[in-house]
């Protein structure tokens, strides 16, 4: 474990230091979980990661403006977990590093390129990302520039498996990720499960892809039917013991708990299915996470971008943990 | 079952034919479920129908709204159901015909007349109707046009039993649709079932016209003590065999799931929970169904409308199979 | 018990009377529960109180509005219990007293002094108390005004312990009134339990002096193991015979039902999971209750607000049926 | 003038008797213009009155609920005029007399004769209405009531000329009021005046009514034309000495200003020019006013509903000049 | 001038024709000015066309969904113009058209060439086309359908001057179509008027090209001190006699009248001067017209798409008049 | 002059350096007009802060939420002004400097003090303040701060003086600031001007006071009849060429411009109108400036902190052209 980066900030009037985390939820700027911002990966051991693309989406955009939203909502978030006692702040070094930058947002490839460099640079800085959404195009990216030494297993989170093929003339759109992922062996489909899938389709395309490529899709009504202690154990059961990636759609989540979304599918998770479903998954060697397509405009209450922003903290504890456990002398 | 509907459409620039279920969700003109939006009734197997009327509702207008934006949200069904792998479109007939027409929206019993006479030319010509209100008091015209032959069978899904008397001077409130059919013996009160009825009351008379006539009252308590599959278990026993009809009134879900509704009650249906029930009635011998009662003026999210849109799809899927099994040959 | 007030009002135009409480929903003036406003509290047994005050709060504020709001979203309460068969304003003498004065919103401490004299006012009348808030921080007073003499057990639904120290340079806020209220004598902590506490702290400060103090604290994740008929046996395992007040904030209940609050956190209790909870507490001798926290700024289609008098209607059931119980010859 | 009706409460706790109208905002029982709330018509000048009736509405409903959140509105009024620095209550005897009883609520001619009795009532009491619609349709049999004698000239603000012939079967819906009140005699169409008319019509037939019965129309491109104080000078020379009514519907405002209506036309009155307008009439010799068709549904920021109660507060301040001019001492 | 393309629909249950656009507001299918929708172009005067498509913003999206929400705040539209007592349905065969179609959404210069194809096969048709946005974008693309022969004059409302040159690496985006018209030759930029700019911006570039290459800009201060008709009179004077093109961003006029858009600035033109500016338009050749950047997730009220409604059917009235004028025998 | 802060911001995972101001505006960390924030004055010409209080409301609160949503808004503003061609960046060093802390929220007279030094040392160290409230009560302290050698003349932009009395007990709310002000000798009255006052009141006490302490009070219905332009002249006789301060309350502006605030009253000024005002302004010694009572829970659309966040930019381009002509060599 690196040290802390420092969380204090000197109040430029007074010049005494503070700590904002600390403050009324209501002040100080906006950062992920309320981490201090660095324009430096030195001795960092996780990111949070800002990515405000949407041009990914079928249906309705807004999605660039999720980063934005959950670092706003980030403020209610605190550090000591109910359940755990855990404190990830205390356990590793976290920063929120801002947001990644595009050459140019009208060109999906050229956005694929820079997030993959990006994240490249950071998996070769040993900081593990910890990222929000964007639309769930920004994965495959991501896992490029996080596996692209040997395939990493999957647990992904969604109403959708995101296996499509080329939609309106592009391979790069959010429904297609963890094909594009599974083609180019940066997940091992073998080692990969997706939960909460649910919701009609114009063909079965991409509920074939998942199927024959070997993954492992648990639909919605098995949720319900197993419980979640079962469908936590499962897909444990399919990912082992080897380096896996976390990726959560926050349309995997009902709409009554996260209407703002671009495809919202009735039926689905509950909030508090999701956070157990999250924190059935301590100890597994986590090599980053992502929570993907909150889109605000279309969220009236902020529900949606605060449990995006929750969802980053126990998805934090369960990097934080890692990163502790690591540093610990054998 | 009859030839599909030409769903295609012909691009009035260029000349092509192309699918618009197929294109982005946001394009095209809104129909319901994305059907195509006919002029006669002629080979066709199922109808969907608006019936955009709100005059009698005892609390919060705005159903008469739902239609139009049920159609709205239909843009995000698609066809082949993520369960049982069924294509609707693919096994009947079906399209969208439009609103019925009134003669005068100000007079509630010229309202049922002109609703009666629509149901009953659309059952003479064979046509099974799935409909969009609306606030309840329809069901009543709708069953006088269906049922005027023989009492059907009633699943009736709801917060409130709707079989109360007359209220502020007229019996053809949404408060009282189904004591009027079942005074009229449209419905076999010994075939009915009511699911999901709670919320206190000024009065024990709706409750105690549905114990006395012989319905099956399913309060909220029960379901939740039961589970869905018991309920649904439950109600096939009720309606056994004969026809049957199915209205589901969107106040039976939850306000969290379904804010959208004129008399909103606290501690319903999930919409999960909301969706298993429907699926649980394949194969019943339904004469047709409607989703009634969304508001949209009180729906920011338009979350109601896309559940209330979903259940259609659901119910459609129930009417297809049954359209597609009697076409087979014996 | 003493004798119902009146609840029929005079028609100035035309000098008729009539029964308000059974007019169409949106009509009259909106009072708790459709309850008349009295300006004495002669013949009273049960007093149904406003506190429009949230200078307590840490976070978000708007409490103030939630007396106003909760009277509106009353108009849909109606007096016969769907369960019970109870209708408890024949069962007592009920009427909305209107709201607590203060003689300095911007005053903490002389706001807790005149909510302690209002409370000490009606309970000397012998009027047990429904109250509306305000953020939390009105129930310390409000125990001061009631518990005095002898101190109370406590059923405390919330998803924070409050019990929480001086934050801020005052300890009147709204997340310490049960340290307060257990400090002077005015709870006791054996006999209180604490349901639904979920979320993470900066420091385990309030947690560990419910868990010091001899608190009974009952988890959100308890809660859900646990199922509600088990937590309801559990707390009243705690509370035992003796007198009992129950505090409900609404923050309890997860923000998809009730978002209209200051500090939501998501993975909380269902709306039918909080009415079946108080529901479970029939027979108590509770001295009093009260639903906190309601927002109205922050709920924009009403629910939390309809949720909040749901709640009061609930609990008036629980206080009428002790009046009704207490009044009959032994 | 009579002498001001008593507006002070007694609090029924501490006994002590308090000024409602002077707490904060936020506080008290919503009644119009936090006027008391009164069952007797005895020693009053001026009655406020609620019609909760939308259903005479040809397009979205929802002015039903407009009484009630005036009401809610009405507590950011206050008593001291900015302008003339008159208090209206210090003038004359003012009070919220509850909203008016239907017979029934599903039928228009009932309805109809239901305001009209009321109105007689007040007229005969010799109390002078200022009145919350309700829809449109409220307006004939308010004219009913108090012009039964002799016709009344009219100051009529509105995007509509409501001067249109039956539609959908029936002549008593809201855009046809003044039609009917001058077939009836009850307006002189001569000394009548329509301000703020606009939007297209799929017949002339309204505009040809007015035009043909002798009434000035003056549409909103005049007004900007003429400005504000020409409008006001022409409406006087129209109206002349007489008794006259003065029926302000929110649409004539532009929907920016207040969106909560049933049928917005774009290019409207700002409010500044509304308020403006309506202190234009100070002296006439009113028998009445009204502000009509605020449909909450359709507020999000509640600022029509705020629009109407200023609205009230400037017509009250019309009307109680005129008691008090009329009981000072020749 | 064509004959009127058949407005009227055969009701399929009682086979009787009726004129959906004489129906209450809410009934019936939702297409641009309730104009029937086909699918040929024969003997069509205008067509209305909607453009989905905002890949091209540079800020919020939500554009794509315009046209869907412009189609159903065009039920309000009526047909005879208030002012002018015009009908333009009676004077020029108009019928919605439906949405252009995308080879990829995911691609500007495809979209642009798919617009473009769009419209030369409407300009060959003979056929005018009234659009609706999507973004600025697709105004470049109409205008290579429209104007490849020679450059048109250009009558352009907008808070910016949309001449800005390539960014985030692309040339297509919407802030730039004016610029790449000018360069194609599509717009004589002598004849170009741009008019209610406003906003500070990052480098002076946009401003100084309009500058540079001879269009005249009128910014919003200017507006507010000429007055509108002398504005009109300006615009008139620049584009002279020969053929225009008007596009109207709907970001000119004041997010107070017009919230739903990607780039609001504040400080613009009222909703009553934007109709007063296009109807001074009248008599001028216009080849086509536009309405762009309604974005429907940010208009809560549905105010922007009325008014972008109301727009098309005051631009409706200028080309319709000129084609009755054309049809006219000399 | 100092020299320009650091705007550019280190890429962490490139190492490339790059200006945040000039990505895509949903882009980066939201500070106040995309200003870098410091933890230091050094060099410093102007300072941006939020003061994040709303304790001294009288009605609805939220105002603390203000400086949050006004840095998020602050994304659309860019640097180059559209009229004066002025770039306020290179003129002055400029930078957030975030929100003043507070030792106790819930003592108004200790913030009213914390407020006080925080702007001491800012005066102290030569540094302009421009500051986002909060309420207004943050403007009798940021005076303490800034004006305790002599008094300096006011600009006060409000529908309300707020010169009014102790209420509930307290002389530090957000009705009194002016008052307090003046009775320390903080302002000179006569050199202060009150515009855009309006709405009824209680007692004249506030009216009474600006009157007699020799304010210049120029009502709504003045600046009506006179124009900005004349508004804009008075005022400068007014304030002379002292020193002067500009404190702007959004409630002046209409709430239809500005719904976001917590004592709305209708017919204000239009967004245009407050522009003009402000610019009218340049060349004033101004020694602060701030904007005050935006709340964001009032806020639907956003427009409120839109126009706050435009405001202060205005603001800021008087301030910087004071510090350009100072720096200039005489």
């Amino acid at each position: 474990m690196s040290r802390p980066t420092d969380a204090t900030r000197r109040n430029p009037a007074t010049g005494e230091r503070y700590a904002p985390h600390l403050e009324p939820r209501y002040r100080e700027i906006a950062t992920f979980l309320r981490a201090p911002l660095v324009e430096r990966l030195d001795a960092l051991d996780i990111a949070l990661v800002g990515i405000p693309f949407d041009g990914g989406v079928s249906n309705r955009p807004g999605a660039r403006l999720g980063p934005r939203e959950m670092r706003n909502q980030s403020s209610l978030m605190r550090s000591i977990h109910h359940v755990t006692r855990q404190d990830p702040f205390a356990q590793a070094s976290i920063a929120d590093i801002g947001d990644v930058r595009f050459s140019s947002i009208y060109d999906l490839e050229r956005v694929s390129d820079d997030i993959a460099a990006h994240y490249r640079a950071l998996h070769q800085a040993g900081v593990i990302p910890l990222s929000a959404g964007g639309d769930h195009s920004v994965t495959y990216p991501i896992l490029r520039g996080l596996a692209a030494d040997a395939p990493v297993g999957l647990i992904h989170i969604d109403a959708h498996t995101d296996t499509w093929d080329a939609f309106q003339g592009s391979k790069f759109h959010h429904g297609g990720p963890f094909r594009l992922a599974c083609e180019a062996g940066l997940i091992d489909p073998k080692r990969t499960v997706q939960i909460g899938i649910r919701g009609a389709q114009n063909t079965a395309q991409g509920w074939d892809y998942s199927d024959a490529s070997g993954m492992r899709v648990v639909f919605m009504e098995e949720v319900e039917a197993l419980g979640i202690e079962a469908v936590i154990a499962e897909a444990r059961r399919i990912v082992g013991d080897g380096p896996v990636y976390l990726s959560f759609d926050i349309d995997s989540v009902d709409p009554a708990f996260a209407p703002g979304t671009g495809t919202p599918e009735v039926g689905g998770l509950t909030s508090l299915q999701a956070l157990q479903l999250v924190r059935g998954f301590r100890g597994l060697p986590l090599v980053g996470a992502d929570v993907v397509e909150v889109a605000p405009p279309f969220d009236p209450t902020g529900n949606t971008a605060l449990l995006g922003a929750t969802l980053m903290y126990e998805l934090l504890c369960l990097l934080a943990e890692r990163c502790a456990a690591q540093a610990e002398p054998k």
